[in-house]
């Protein structure tokens, strides 16, 4: 069994953004030689997302105001965790509804995707360096 | 290790259905010859769900009541998606709620599920043709 | 490749609570034997989750709220799941918006995880008896 790990680094300068990574990881399953096997993508933070959809700017526009409704970051003091001095929250419930992770099938050396699939980072606490792990294992 | 990959194909008549898929992939299982491994199961259509949850119709019509409260198909030119030709901005956000894959530990041949544990496949765009991958590893 | 198998059990003796299980998991890891390879922690029941996220009170406040919000409990009449004699359908939705599952990447003998990374088991209907699954594979 071989296993692979990178982290991928972010500093966005915006609170919230949604950043394609899906060639990042397809480096990285490049690099890692796996042919047959799983590759897990993660955010390292806990107000951060990992997920798979649609790299379409309307969409990534609705998530946010979705977003917002359903977790809205302000006013801050609405939530109890913004008593220990963050502000972040909100990000920490809207990381809870676009998932931490996603685990892509590894088939002949590729990322085995449907046609529209596509991985994103989903930072909604940046201006800080934050990291995403991939690890594969496989043969 | 050995490495099985299959495609489950659904081409629901309806827009929304969650259909049962636990003995397909128990199907699957079997072919793969895999008894200690870990399976996992993703809709490879960004509009579409796999999840694990009860096999109960109640519970269902709750799904679908308690989805479009958060998500509402209507109107469709609330979503900036739609403004692509699209009607489904909807069924990216319940997607997203309920999820793209699940991750099955095998067991002795098993997929080793705790006593209520069913594999949902959940259709939130259909009327035509979708697939969903199962890929199984392990020895 | 090696496999490990072990199930966690909780007779949480309140309907709603948030449990860190970081060092169980640690311990089962231990345990394995594996250096370098996946670790899946999922709930075995349909109306509690495991996550990942911060160990901190007033964010689990705020959960707790917010859950509340989006699936409340009462009046259990809402939910035609409770026709069937239950009265936990918000549990099952509570679940559904917090997750079944993670994956763990393992590295060097060590849950890989960034700096406040915690597994949580999230029990949303307790005062019985139930269990959470932990599979390692790996070498």
């Amino acid at each position: 069994m071989k296993s692979y790990r990178k982290e991928l680094w972010f500093d966005v300068p915006r609170r919230r953004e949604l950043i394609n990574i899906t060639e990042d990881v397809a480096k990285c399953l490049g690099e890692s030689g796996v042919r047959e096997g799983l590759c897990l993508v993660n955010a390292m933070h806990i107000t951060a997302s990992v997920f798979i959809n649609d790299d379409e700017s309307g969409l990534h526009a609705d998530y946010e105001r979705w977003l917002e409704q359903l977790a809205p970051e302000k006013p801050h003091q609405q939530y109890r965790h913004n008593n220990t001095g963050e502000d972040n929250a909100d990000a920490h419930l809207k990381r809870t509804i676009m998932g931490r992770e996603v685990i892509v099938a590894i088939t002949n050396g590729m990322l085995d995707f449907g046609p529209w699939e596509q991985i994103f980072y989903g930072e909604f606490d940046g201006k800080r360096p934050k990291r995403v792990l991939v690890k594969i294992i496989g043969e």
